[in-house]
């Protein structure tokens, strides 16, 4: 009967990767080899329009539903993100991806052509960390040498699963975010390799630390005021993060949440405040980078699995790879309602994950 | 500057993990500590109800919703598997759960009453091996020390959520199958610990190979025949898996797929042999085993991400313990449509994620 291959049952246990209680790290400092970004109109005419890699000029993209829309933009990431690598699918190992629609069918449809293993995850808005974090996790265990991540959004599926048929055009409050479409594929190897050839001069961004968040009920049960609902979690996800790490937000050249908007941010600071925490500018949040405000009509920012996933890809990324910022910690923010917990009159539970990233010299 | 602690800045880049292309090995063999499983009015007169932990004797259990019933129970399988382990909360990492409700609503509900770092995961009916081949990696990588994994799914959200207002009382064609209402929930550790006062005599159940399922579409768009859209996935994850691991259908006691049922097991089956393995009764489903076929009036048998949970908790692992089953692969199944893309006329895509357990000795 075989069992083990003999290398692997003379595999001793791997040292432990827990710093403080919380925090995950990941010593052999697992690369992003390769991005890609896609957005819609209105993200292509914000602020990140010129860094994305495609702007699609309509929602259906010649599909015929905003769900098939979706989908196509989440398959065609992930494929132009591994042709930017230069990296074959025969030598990726697996898919972890998510999005917001139901069943994550916007992520399992695409994976259906893809033909990779796929781990399936869920975490709304936040999404992208849970995401990106588990892969790094996996490549830096060797469960897997090159994973692709990937997230997707989409303003009217959004609209129309989580509140009211878009037809409607419903007026939206103030607290209200925008839901971003859009995607975002990251392919994650490990440091042995070289990448000469994506004008990094020698230098990577590497995932260094991981720390997943917990559930926590601010009991907010207006879901215009998702922002709101998540910011404890945010904070909550920074403070133990910064605990486990020893380290201070100043650590950080930025320490972006997101999504969590014009009410959620100030909160989130605040409470960082009480805890202890010196807040300044370094501390922002990607649903205030991906707009103009004047293009969502005085709402309160953006959100979504692309938004996070969007300007971490086409804002921070690359001013890593061009030595302006050194360490980033990324806190994607999900509220995690459904549109029947809300019609039943429940309050909205949220959760926050972190990924510290850092650029580090492409050889070892 | 803080960075890693010493100690993790030294650390290796852990050994590959990889068997073949698509499988892992965990070679410190994690180790299944506890298993706690509950089930509704059908399940426990099933044949596996006195083999349960907890029978409830109505789908609300003094809730005042089926939703919020569902995520009592998984909540509460939880806390009650941890007490079974004699583990309190504070000692473990982080929750692995998943179940069938839009956005995990199941989970993500019930997480935040239980204070852990929360991974959420989907793959429909096989969200039971993904979760626990995830956790088994984590916790063989050093990433957690201790994991609870946990799913959940309840016949009337399922039913009023994924086809009519449970209230219809629509019928079933023979294809059918009954979303099972129950959760389970595994703790999940390192094996160096010992676990003496569980009844194991010295042996303890080990996650010892994870396969990833990749998403498989036949092509068949009736929501009331599942298992005959997932049939193909099962048989192509366990074919990579025998293939990967140099094993046979016949080194594993029994290999368990969940939820092909009456109609799509006997197709995975003919899939399998077509790929020249040989199939024995050997070859079973968690569909199959949950109730007496009379209980579920002529349909194909049992599904819902507890119907896997259920049959491995109160069937497979007993036996285990016992010293009768030394091996098992188990392969749930999970058909990753949702009503909306059913509506729209779209196919179903499915997935399987392939779990290998052993017996072990409970000190290395």
């Amino acid at each position: 009967m075989s069992t083990l291959t003999p290398e692997l049952s003379k595999a001793k246990p791997a040292q432990r990767r827990r710093v403080g209680k919380y925090t995950t790290a990941l010593p052999t400092y697992p690369r992003i080899k390769a991005v890609y970004t896609a957005g819609g109109p209105k993200e292509g005419a914000g602020p990140l329009g010129d860094k994305l890699d495609t702007i699609y000029e309509d929602h259906l993209l010649g599909q015929r539903s905003w769900e098939q829309a979706e989908s196509f933009m989440l398959q065609s990431a992930v494929e132009r993100c591994m042709r930017k690598a230069g990296v074959e699918r025969e030598a990726v190992d697996m898919l972890i991806a998510g999005d917001l629609l139901n069943q994550n069918t916007g992520s399992s449809f695409a994976a259906r052509s893809l033909d990779l293993p796929f781990i399936d995850v869920f975490s709304a808005c936040a999404t992208m960390s849970q995401a990106t974090g588990l892969a790094g996790i996996l490549v830096d265990g060797g469960y897997a040498g090159r994973i692709v991540v990937a997230v997707s959004s989409h303003h009217d599926t959004a609209e129309r699963q989580y509140r009211f048929p878009t037809e409607y055009g419903t007026q939206r409050p103030p607290t209200a975010q925008w839901t971003a479409t859009g995607a975002t594929a990251l392919l994650i190897g490990d440091s042995d390799e070289r990448n000469d050839d994506n004008g990094t001069a020698g230098e990577e961004v590497a995932i260094t630390h991981v720390t997943f968040g917990r559930v926590i009920d601010m009991g907010i049960q207006d879901p215009y005021n998702m922002g709101g609902a998540m910011a404890a979690a945010a904070a909550d996800t920074i403070h133990r993060h910064l605990q486990d790490t020893g380290r201070s937000l100043s650590d950080y050249d930025f320490v972006a949440t997101g999504d969590l908007a014009r009410i959620g941010h100030p909160v989130a600071a605040d409470l960082l405040e009480r805890r202890g925490h010196k807040v300044d500018d370094r501390f922002t949040d990607c649903a205030l980078l991906l707009y103009d405000f004047g293009q969502i009509g005085g709402i309160a920012g953006a959100s979504g699995c692309a938004c996070s996933g969007i300007v971490f890809g086409a804002h921070f990324y690359p001013q890593m790879l061009a030595g302006r910022i050194r360490r980033l910690l990324l806190v994607a923010t999900g509220s995690l309602h459904n549109k029947l917990t809300y019609e039943q009159g429940e309050t909205i539970p949220a959760t926050a994950h972190a990924v510290a990233f850092e650029v580090r010299g492409a050889k070892r």
